[in-house]
């Protein structure tokens, strides 16, 4: 998440005297720079110079240096680790978390990935090829191997000391929770650092550890690790293998970028177009076009459905063109109703508030609820045309009653089908393995407008003909 | 959040067990739920007939329960605190944690808010009372006042001591991060217990403890806390008075739900409806109706200008029919870019990667980006009418060729325009004070629909008279 100076005034005030430092005492750079958050000196390197920034990582100590990578956006932090020399770039990413470590080497080009893990001390590679096995959008792909447990038949002072022993080793393990095994090493509890000092001296971990213990397959998706935390309020969730051993931990700051991704991944695809998955402010512009020119081009040829249906009616437009002139009127309260409805249905799915087997429950209340709003609209539409006529706005004709009615009956039945349209698409996308989300209000309004106009002329021909038609 | 069932088979798997043994045999249903986290026991009260929820939480020892209610939904909390005797209802909030405690008496019926208030014992009275008088969505709305601070001139086993003896009070102080003050008591530096664990005895808490500590103020606005803390991997934000006094900690599950509460404001509002503000499986009919049916309204007379657009070029319309059957597809196109570009501002607006001041920069960027669009969709455009009439699919007549450039060309400064609109509008909303995420698709396209028939009419006179008008 790259933030904008303004926000953060910090990274923009030392900018400048640390590329003055770069330039006349490089060695000074790491002392001047010691009280500064690594998020700091993250967006210090996003705002100097893309050329000066491989100096500035050099002129800090390679541990402060990985964090500053950690916080670092992934393109950046790609391009660095791409151009420097391999045992640099190993040196480096050895300092990072494991989890870090392995999703940073993800992001990379995988040629010069592999020759970075080939460089790494051989536990840190084979922690980092085991990480980098699992999907990135797994618990697996997200968890760190670092993490603290004890055998739940310690006592809480061997416990205790050891923990402080591990923890001097300056190691970064998650400490947000110690993990108790059981006898075979299985996950069997956890405990707090807190509630461990707490404990009674004599207590065994077992007497203190809590067995409510939540966790998650390392094949498990990442919306469900991040929904499970946020459900219990945890700060850590364990990875077990099928055989219930600990094999690493999701930590909270990882589950927040998760869920940030992820809505950023719905809202762009509600809004009709394909995940950008990069800043808007850094994607290319053919990029960006790609991403929204398919969606696009397909809704646009969508469309020509609604073309294809008007000139079926050419014949009763010829006739009566003055239903014309409510046609964008009637088809976009459809789309709108839609809107509403895909939006309110893609977020309580995403929420869990609502699963696929709710979808007729859903479509129960759509009905009432777009029949009423659809009574609502069609009140407006109807006066809109009387009211015109009455005013002099405008000369309907002497049929102006029954073009209201037309217009009014048309809203009604527009307003229902749109609202559940957009409530069931989710659940139908869903239900064909595609994200919910795709039911874009463009989506959506496409769908509407086809059979707006049907419903319309529909209509049109019920009450009309005799008169107009 | 309320999850279903199916997500969550363990409170649907136990609810039957817990109704039985409540009508047999409720003094064990303490004992027999002990090892069900809390989170869970809440799902149970959700799950199980409303009127046996009472007798539920009334089995489980006050502590448990105060638990359980801090994870139960909003409206089932404020219903059972009202109902149950003052006292029984003041035992259970003084046992739940401060600013879960303030937020339960915010969401319920004020005068019985106070009078629970009244009972609580006089410390918890004291800081309850000082809790809600800050704002809900500030960081003062949602900070604990219990957290842990020591002088940063102790001595590192001091500290040790004074945070296990707190420990050992069994009270529920945030213990993500211990905060260390100067002499004055203001907040100075940061240390985790684990590197409180880990410091070499007879070194002071200032040794140890981080001074780049980020805090924020008590009328922070939350969106800004969220941020801070996804931007440096936070667990805990302190926040600390004018003269930098430590006044609270907001920890890292309020920000979840702070982060989650706020996506799904802004998906529904860029759905083109107020934001529910409740779950869509609990909000009442006529409540849906209200949040939806006021922009729906709003937007349909909104669409009275397009239909007196339409309505201007009558005369044009009754010469060329064919122009009519284009208009939904013209339109559309506007209102689909329209939505992608609301949806990456709006988006990029909340993650902070762009700012109020970037709006002519992100203009720049999308009129070329709707220039290309446009230019894309517009060769569709033409496409559709010449191909159908060589097709033999629709007879447009002799200028069928200058028919599908109006379409072509209309389609390209209607998708340009829908860019550049949709980009702005979030701007503009916020410029005046309003939330950007309501610049819905369905706004936006709106606002296009009629500058779409102006501009569709426009390049039909230049391209079409002399020939079709």
């Amino acid at each position: 998440m790259a933030l904008d100076p303004q926000d953060k005034p910090l990274a923009a005030l030392v900018a400048p005297d640390i590329l003055d430092l770069l330039e006349e005492n490089p060695g000074a750079v790491a002392a001047e720079t010691e009280e500064l958050h690594p998020a700091d000196l993250a967006d210090v390197a996003e705002l100097i110079p893309r050329e000066q920034v491989p100096a500035f990582l050099a002129a800090l100590p390679p541990a402060r240096a990985a964090d500053v990578l950690e916080y670092l956006n992934d393109d950046l932090r790609s391009d660095l680790l791409e151009e420097i020399p391999t045992e640099q770039a190993a040196a480096l990413v050895s300092q990072m978390t494991p989890d870090d470590r392995a999703d940073a080497l993800e992001e990379m080009d995988e040629d010069v990935a592999d020759e970075i893990v080939s460089e790494l001390p051989a536990e840190a590679r084979a922690e980092t090829e085991r990480l980098l096995q699992y999907e990135p959008n797994t618990a697996g792909g997200l968890m760190t191997t670092e993490f603290v447990s004890v055998a739940q038949d310690m006592s809480v002072d061997q416990a205790f000391d050891s923990v402080r022993a591990l923890a001097r080793t300056g190691r970064r393990e998650a400490t947000y929770a110690i993990y108790a095994t059981d006898s075979q090493g299985r996950l069997a509890g956890v405990l707090s650092l807190r509630e461990l000092l707490a404990a009674q001296p004599g207590a065994t971990i077992a007497d203190v550890a809590r067995t409510e213990v939540v966790s998650v397959s390392p094949a498990t998706d990442r919306q469900e690790v991040a929904r499970i935390t946020a459900n219990y309020d945890l700060i850590a969730v364990p990875v077990v293998s099928e055989s219930r051993h600990l094999i690493g931990v999701v930590t909270v700051d990882d589950i927040i970028d998760v869920i940030e991704e992820e809505q950023t991944e719905d809202i762009q695809k509600m809004g009709g177009l394909e995940a950008l998955d990069e800043p808007y402010t850094s994607i290319s512009f053919w990029g960006m076009i790609r991403k929204r020119g398919v969606w696009l081009c397909l809704l646009f040829v969508g469309s020509f459905f609604t073309a294809t249906a008007m000139e079926g009616f050419e014949d009763e437009l010829s006739r009566a063109l003055v239903l014309s002139l409510f046609i964008p009127l009637i088809v976009s309260s459809g789309g709108n109703s839609g809107s509403q409805a895909t939006a309110l249905i893609i977020r309580a799915l995403s929420l869990g508030e609502l699963t696929q087997k709710d979808w007729w429950r859903v479509a129960l209340r759509e009905l009432p609820t777009g029949l009423t709003l659809g009574a609502l609209l069609g009140l407006f539409g109807v006066a809109r045309v009387v009211l015109w006529q009455y005013l002099g706005l405008w000369d309907y004709g002497p049929h102006y009653w029954r073009i209201g009615l037309t217009v009014g009956t048309a809203v009604v039945a527009i307003v229902t089908l749109g609202s559940l349209a957009g409530a069931m698409l989710p659940f139908l996308l869903r239900r064909f393995g595609l994200d919910p989300a795709s039911a874009s209000a463009p989506f959506v309004a496409t769908i509407v407008d086809v059979t707006g106009v049907l419903i319309y002329f529909g209509v049109a021909l019920l009450l009309l003909s005799g008169t107009l038609l």
